[in-house]
């Protein structure tokens, strides 16, 4: 490594945040920008990867490059590092690529030790001041540096307030302080063996490596993980030259926002605490000041800092997150960054910023984070009522945070009976070990959904989602006893069917009794935001809907359209399941179309209603894609009965009905079933079912074009892998649909076209092209075969393990995999392209509402996304953020 | 279509086999040559396929294309079509691009009729064998073109038999056979409600539509999605001017062999029949002579005839199978074509016809099927066993040696309950009086196949042959009633349905009861042609042997090293079973690690003993692969036994154990276990297990090393998708490999590399290649991912349907799909070789057996394929003709 480690402030600029990390970078853009920073240097994030890829040691040389930089620094404060005349202070602090808040270590003032105590002395001539902060110092150093527990330096601290009768830090006065320093030094001594270390260059050696091995505490690497950040980012250390707010009453500290992080409003936000260091305003012992007394006690430092304070919000075109110290009289800017912000404020400060005439449409829409706005549709918990329920001990469990918003109602655990109490007004919350398709009925009508069982992609929390219905899955410290229809949680408490829960599907927290709530308040904000986002994007957005409401519900978050609508939803509903299984158990074509024939009307009416509903947006209709025996009885269920019916004897009649009926489902069931018969596998094997849809599908559409409307039906045939199997089906579906316009006398504009959810039909686009005027890239299952993950499985057995360990960056089924699944798509394209220059390119896998996702589907050139109802507001930004990245290419393909 | 339909046979020549069929080729090609070919002309293929595709209707211009051609056959003739002077009789044969034997429909002397007849009695001055004509022509016609039963014709002739009190139709007197015509007439005129229609040109148009239309009947479409060939091909239709093997004693018509098909012996064979035609030689209802007799009987008729057949031997540098007739004295040859042969035979007349200077080597390895290698490695029958079954008085009857081969199974008599029994794993053997290509589905599954009826070139033995089953044909002194279902012999015993029976096709013997079998004897034509291919092959053959006696197996059979030894079949020996289920329930690591230790030493003498019996050459280790529940007891049969227990009540501590036995089971299974947890997704969840195989693996290597073998391991890490599975994979297990080596104090040659068998590791090679020394394709899970479709359901499921209705030509899992899986193997190729351009590439799936997927493996530059041991000589080949084919530009790449 002969790259250049070290680089002093001055010597930086922003482009450079991949090496010295978002403060360093920040540092040195604010420094060359005239503004008081305390000169100082930055250790390179490189250089953390290289100490520890040589086994936590200091790379050769580091220390020479360390301490001429330093030489640079004295010479600009004109102080000595070591010096017992004017010695120079540092900090130390880690500042990595990508902000991560309170995750790394921080040292002050150091450069202390016997001898240069007696020079600050001298040199302040504050005796209590240099005590104080050689005490803190010790205290920091053997924290973060020796790994001594901190509360043995408060033990310490304590027992000498207690024999001075004190309460505050800031009442111990300069004898008192001597006392903690000889009391800390001992405990250093006492823990570690060793005198604590007098050389300057030591500590600080010392320092700097204990921020470099800080990366991979365990809650800097689980925070990484949870964040998908990558761990061979590293961190750059930061040395500055110490200023100090405890210098006296002309001395403060302090942290300020230029707008309110919490509801965006345009006021200077912040708190300070005078004679104090930067750790006594977040450590909560002293209670800060309100920023806006500063502009009473100090008016003049006060103007300076909100004029530095919007210079650089203009600057950096956000709200800024600000550190100040003002060292006797004296204003030092220490840090300044983004501010994180919630999703209300993000929205109101981006379009303030855009009317103050600070930044413009583009980058009003990049300051909003999409994912962000999902939690403004949503109901969620007041706070301070959640508050007082956790303090109340009525936090019964916490689960994985499956679909976020907030639910209060009963406990009931059978689907049949909580669609029946919700249809009598009851709020319930459905409770399973895990969810399957048969209870769809009941989720529906739910208020949430709570599994013991299942994943972050497991069948309630994606149809949970897909519905914004809130959902906790994944509950393991909950035994749920379905026969008893009661939950017991880890403390052994059970609650029976009926009582009262709340769930908050953002955090998976389980409440026992009702929790008040919030209604989102979509202001103006929300609207202006998105109709900027739909004036830049390319993308069309639309919905996948299965049902009239959930159409309606698309249509207001502004879909243009259905991009999937999943038909054996419509099979699932109570009123259709017995003749859907009377089809199913049919043993002849002849009585299987007599139950179709029963199912025709359904389908009519469903059609009918969405496309009513569409008010001529296009629907792209997936004919029937599950295994059948998805609609029957669960086989173990059955077989347990029918073992159960044999043993006991005592009713041949029903155990011979069982027997049949578990006879049929065995010979249903299949080893795998996810690559078994189902999507266009079925229809080629019973074509009679696919007919009866495409035939409700054209008399809907011919009947409401005779009313006068135009619907824009689009058939689309799921898991095509051949060509000939889309040749098969659409010449006999096709012919189905003129059949119907013929009769009824009326043409409507169709199309036919197929999902690509299959490799080998991306692999061989050009051929499937033939046939196919549309492609939808079914991603959910493009994802699962691309990488031979079994989506119900792989999260539960080993996805966790292998995004834990960064085997994976990131779950494939919530981001994209680009290098492999978009390999696919991009061969797909250019393929299908080839064939078929204009054919129409969408995506309705759950990707279509991820935004990273959303941003490949732009870059590769797709028509549409489609997604769930509440997450086309995110796909909309998403896709506008995607046009504005790629023309500032941000965002480069990866292959 | 303005293509030329109709050729005369002096227009074609052997180029044009796929307009004009195997047969009008061969027919123009002798015409060309000056062979005594009867003039005639051909309607192309495409002609056939425009027909269908028509609606069955004939083409616009081609009845005037015919009748144009026609004219110059008469003009050739000298006679005249529908002439009652001198009238030309023509016969109408389809004749697809590859043989198809038996399947289509023939029709012999078409344009006779009530006036021409008169017109071929004076020219013949034979009344006899002008109405044995017309009846014959008049019940093919009837029974080919106007769909009437063929029995009924049947009944009508031996009704006057009967009454004339005569046994052969040849003992039919002209008034005999004037009333079987009156009869014939009646009978089409019942049946259809119209008389038999007159005139010549409606008769040759509807001749030929009704072989247009055979294209697709059930048997035709049967046999060719057998033989997997393309329902588009068609079938040519050849129209050839009649001669008659039936104009008295002076008279003959037979089929021939150039050598004897069943054992390659190179001496004149066949049959004939005096004053017949030639659909009575094998219809079986006269016995037809051997060829050799025609030399005593025409001596100079018989030399000329043996003269064109070497000469056509020379010509197509093959074995010829020819069908001739002798019209009063005057020789003419009626078709040509490859003769169907048994392996034995296949591989004897290769390496003879080398010997005899007529082809080269290259042309000799191309004479072998090599599939066909594969039954002469079958076991025959214990000849010991057979003498005492003979003794014991097993052995009741002797037929002809029909096709080779030991075959047990149970006498079924019904096709459609032959393939019905044979579906759910029975053994049978079919048992008919004669075969018909109607029976085709029933004598696929068969062990074997029985006739009372027909010769070496009845449709049961050619048919048998072909597909290399055993058969023994014409065993005239078994009495088979089909209505009974009984077969009772000379000595009147009689045996049933179901009963269990012997066939040795290699003798001609049937036996009742089973017979022990022994291994084959390879002789030196077997060895010899494999020679010659090991001297032309590129690839090398592996096999793929998980014990020390595959692996002798393997190499017995010619393998040059082991490309898959899975470990998972060691884990499964009974003395195994128990601690590898101990090792899976274990509650913990510490627990699964002592069940581990146990599992060493076995794993260690695994290894040592394969190791050794390869002597030094490389072996591929491929680390566990399953899911774990595959170890354990079946979940359902589980659940069953807990159920029992539960209702019973009388075991509470069996109970229990079987609850918590079911528990873990439970928690073990997943929904898809084929996209879950297996592979290296096992080994990076539980690091212990593939620690503990390869710590066995290189304990192995270093200790024979010391021995002083050269053992070379390489360790396949199988299922890897992302480059960081492999990555993490073989760090862990290459630091075990050199812990071992060291606490050895040996180095061996070892290498790690990979399984490519999920899609996205093939569309990620190039990362993948970083960590892999090799690549093996693992094509059957490839197949599965890049199809989505399930091995264990899919062929049960709809692949049966989908290869029915040619959606796919092949099953995907027999044959590489090139298109797909192919186009992921060529990707995963280059990129694999951009990153490490000396990457070992080979296949292990089961397609490394199957010769068109050799040749593509060939094709696309492996460097070895690895299959079963008994599939070894045909990789051997199969290598070799692909060598070839390429030379001759046979193969292309697809895309």
């Amino acid at each position: 490594m002969s790259q250049k480690r070290v680089y002093l402030f001055r010597e930086g600029n922003s482009d450079m945040r991949n090496s010295l990390g978002g403060k360093g970078a920040n540092l040195a853009e604010m420094t060359n920008a005239g503004l008081p920073v305390p000169p100082g240097l930055t250790i390179t994030t490189e250089t953390c990867i290289e100490y520890i890829d040589n086994g936590n040691e200091m790379p050769a040389g580091l220390m020479d490059s360390i301490k001429k930089a330093l030489e640079d620094v004295e010479k600009e404060t004109g102080k000595k590092f070591g010096s017992v005349d004017n010695p120079l202070l540092l900090s130390v602090r880690s500042g990595a690529r990508l902000s991560m808040p309170g995750m790394m270590e921080t040292i002050l003032n150091l450069g202390l030790n016997d001898d240069t105590l007696k020079g600050l002395i001298s040199l302040t001539n504050n005796d209590r001041f240099a005590y104080d902060s050689y005490r803190r110092f010790l205290s920091m150093f053997g924290g973060v540096v020796l790994d001594i527990d901190k509360d043995e330096f408060e033990h310490r601290l304590d027992k000498v307030k207690k024999s001075k009768g004190v309460d505050l830090d800031t009442d111990l006065d300069t004898e008192a302080l001597k006392e903690v320093v000889t009391a800390y030094k001992a405990l250093i001594k006492e823990k570690t063996g060793k005198d604590f270390p007098q050389d300057p260059m030591t500590q600080l050696q010392l320092a700097v490596e204990a921020v470099f091995k800080s990366w991979n505490i365990p809650r800097a690497v689980a925070y990484r993980n949870h964040y998908k950040i990558d761990h061979r980012y590293g961190t750059a250390v930061n040395v500055q030259s110490m200023v100090f707010g405890n210098m006296g009453n002309d001395s403060a500290t302090g942290v300020s926002f230029t707008r309110n992080p919490s509801d965006g409003e345009n006021i200077f936000y912040g708190e300070y605490l005078t004679n104090a260091q930067g750790e006594d305003v977040v450590a909560g012992i002293r209670t800060p000041k309100p920023i806006s007394e500063l502009a009473v006690e100090m008016p003049a430092l006060y103007k300076e800092y909100v004029d530095i304070a919007q210079k650089l919000e203009r600057h950096y075109q956000d709200i800024q997150d600000m550190e100040f110290t003002i060292e006797r009289g004296k204003l030092y800017i220490l840090q300044t960054r983004s501010g994180k912000r919630t999703a209300k404020a993000a929205l109101k400060i981006a379009v303030d910023l855009e009317k103050e005439g600070i930044i413009n449409k583009e980058k009003a829409l990049q300051l909003v984070d999409p994912s962000q706005l999902y939690q403004l549709l949503l109901p969620s918990f007041d706070l301070k009522a959640k508050d007082k329920a956790v303090k109340d001990g009525k936090l019964l469990a916490t689960g994985l945070n499956a679909s976020p918003g907030a639910a209060t109602g009963m406990l009931i655990f059978d689907p049949t009976e909580a669609a029946e109490r919700a249809e009598k007004g009851e709020k319930v919350i459905l409770t399973r070990i895990e969810t399957c398709p048969d209870d769809i009925h009941g989720m529906i009508p739910s208020q949430g959904v709570l599994t013991a069982r299942g994943g972050m992609t497991s069948h309630a929390a994606v149809v949970a989602r897909g519905m914004g219905k809130p959902c906790v899955a994944g509950c393991e410290s909950l035994k749920v006893d379905l026969a008893k229809e009661t939950v017991t949680n880890a403390e052994g408490k059970t609650f029976k069917k009926g009582e009262i829960i709340s769930l908050d599907g953002g955090t998976g927290e389980v409440f026992v009794g009702a929790i008040a709530t919030v209604d989102p308040e979509l202001g103006g904000d929300f609207d202006q935001l998105l109709e900027w986002a739909d004036e830049v994007k390319r993308l069309v957005v639309r919905a996948n809907a299965d049902t009239p409401e959930d159409a309606e519900k698309a249509i207001e978050l502004g879909a243009k359209g259905i991009g999937l609508c999943r038909t054996e939803h419509m099979f699932m509903a109570q009123d259709r399941l017995p003749v859907v299984q009377q089809m199913i158990l049919a043993g002849t074509a002849e009585a299987r179309k007599e139950a179709l024939a029963k199912l025709l009307p359904f389908q009519y009416e469903d059609f009918k209603a969405i496309f009513k509903s569409m008010n001529d947006l296009p629907v792209t209709v997936r004919l029937l894609d599950p295994p059948l025996h998805e609609f029957l009885p669960n086989h173990e269920e059955l077989l347990a009965e029918v073992v159960e019916l044999r043993v006991k004897g005592n009713n041949p009649k029903l155990l011979k009905e069982k027997e049949e009926l578990l006879e049929k489902v065995s010979e249903l069931s299949e080893s795998n079933p996810m690559m078994g018969l189902r999507g266009c596998r079925l229809g080629l094997t019973y074509p009679e079912i696919n007919e009866m849809q495409v035939r409700a599908i054209f008399q809907a559409a011919c009947d409401l074009k005779k009313e006068g409307m135009d619907v824009k039906p689009e058939v689309m045939i799921p898991l095509v892998g051949h060509v000939n199997e889309l040749k098969t089906a659409r010449e006999q579906l096709e012919s189905v649909a003129k059949e119907v316009m013929s009769e009824k006398g009326v043409d409507v504009d169709y199309q036919f076209g197929t999902m690509i959810e299959i490799p080998r039909a991306a692999l061989t686009a050009d051929e499937v092209a033939e046939y196919a005027q549309f492609f939808s890239f079914g991603t959910n299952d493009l994802t699962q075969m691309t990488f031979g993950f079994s989506r119900d499985d792989a999260e539960a057995k080993f996805l966790t393990n292998y995004t834990e360990k960064q085997i994976l960056l990131e779950n494939p089924f919530e981001t994209l995999d680009q290098d492999g699944v978009g390999q696919l798509m991009k061969i797909a394209i250019e393929k299908g392209q080839s064939t078929r220059p204009n054919i129409k390119l969408g995506i309705c896998g759950e990707h279509g509402g991820d935004p990273k996702s959303v941003k490949f589907c732009n870059l590769i050139g797709l028509n549409y996304v489609s997604c769930s109802p509440f997450r086309v507001p995110i796909a909309r930004l998403s896709a506008a953020q995607a046009v504005i990245e790629q023309q500032e290419k941000k965002v480069l393909l990866t292959k």
